[in-house]
């Protein structure tokens, strides 16, 4: 199988790689780093990365950044870096990707945990996720030729220790655990799934 | 109590204005109708006209707009015309009247089933009326001095009739349920949560 994984070379992707690496051509992506450069907030990029990258049978999106700060003090502005990033990033994935993808081929985007169950300081975050899981439910029944899609949401992870502080009584969740959930995206027959890894 | 409601004149609104009226002091709004005009899409206009109103007790949205169509000729444009509307219009009405709300004030957004029951050609309405519901819970936590917020995710409504026919299968909701689940939102005590209207 021809998987490109956006982000791989971060605290998730980088685990998701190596679960799938075995047995699969893996090309690896990232605004700076991996085989090809992409930006997610830049459709003329993510158009780019497809044309270079031709036909493919599954698409991973490890990567999205979203404001984290207090309510009180948040701007449309604050919230839009992550409308522009981490929501639409994803989503342009997905709408331009649709028409490069192989039959049967599938996408598997990245939301979190605070879609449902919320921290202080995560409303913008909050947003994006829920927005996420929504949209692959209902992407899911248009997508074409077996098209498939699916949302993973993890909790904070394990070898993300700088955000626990601010997940109070969350226990981080095992990178094995959270990698797996992306092999049984695309390597499942699922579609219009959230894989919770909580 | 004061309480404004934007989006007065529509199909959902002029009933919760009805449900609302006795005992209570209503400020309809609206782009063209009502007693103050605002535009949902703009900072400064939200600004201007919690400037006019002065401080309030609730604040209901029934109004934004979102893209509908097939995702297969779906674009980014298409899909940030709801994010400038329905979603970020009705985000910054609680961003901007966070600091004009009284204590104990209410915040009463609207989504829509689609978020979890999602319908061919709305998978943009689906992922707003996600990220609607998702942020009224994590907002909840965060908001001062006793201020609430919610939101109301009604099915198609029995008033709609030009949507019935992409909405196989259901069974629109009558007016009065929806508008009671307005003032089961203003009135009652909760915060936090998404009342489905099904
Ligand atoms: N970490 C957690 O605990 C956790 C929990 C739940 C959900 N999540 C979500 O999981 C996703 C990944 O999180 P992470 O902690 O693994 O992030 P991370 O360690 O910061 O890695 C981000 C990855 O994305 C790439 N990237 C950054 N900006 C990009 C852009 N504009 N276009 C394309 N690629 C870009 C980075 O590579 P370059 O530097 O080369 O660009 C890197 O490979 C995020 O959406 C996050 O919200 C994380
Ligand atoms: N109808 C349904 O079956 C249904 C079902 C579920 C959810 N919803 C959601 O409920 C909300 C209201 O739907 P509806 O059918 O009642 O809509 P509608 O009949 O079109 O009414 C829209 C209202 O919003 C006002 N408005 C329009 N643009 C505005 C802007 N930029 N700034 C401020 N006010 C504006 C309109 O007044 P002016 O003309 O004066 O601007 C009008 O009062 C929408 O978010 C919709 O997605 C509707």
């Amino acid at each position: 199988m021809k998987i490109i994984i956006i982000g791989a070379t971060g605290t998730i992707g980088k685990h998701v790689v190596k679960a799938l690496e075995p047995g699969n051509e893996i090309i690896k992506a990232g605004s700076k780093s991996g085989d090809l450069q992409v930006n997610i907030s830049d459709n003329g990029s993510i158009k780019n990365l497809f044309e270079k990258v031709g036909s493919f049978d599954a698409l991973i999106s490890t990567t999205g950044d979203a404001h984290f700060g207090p309510l009180r003090e948040m701007s449309d502005a604050n919230f839009r870096a992550g409308l522009n990033s981490k929501l639409m990033g994803q989503i342009n994935l997905v709408l331009i990707g649709q028409h490069y993808i192989n039959p049967k081929g599938s996408f598997t985007l990245t939301s979190g945990s605070l879609g449902e169950d919320p921290v202080v300081f995560g409303a913008s975050v909050s947003a994006i996720n829920g927005a996420l899981d929504a949209f692959v439910k209902a992407a899911a029944i248009e997508l074409e030729n077996g098209v498939r899609i699916n949302a993973v949401s993890p909790d904070v992870v394990e070898e993300s220790p700088d955000y626990f502080p601010y997940f109070p009584g969350h226990i981080p969740v095992s990178m094995n655990r959270v990698a797996q959930a992306y092999v049984k995206s695309v390597l499942g027959a699922q579609t219009g799934q959230t894989y919770k890894v909580l």
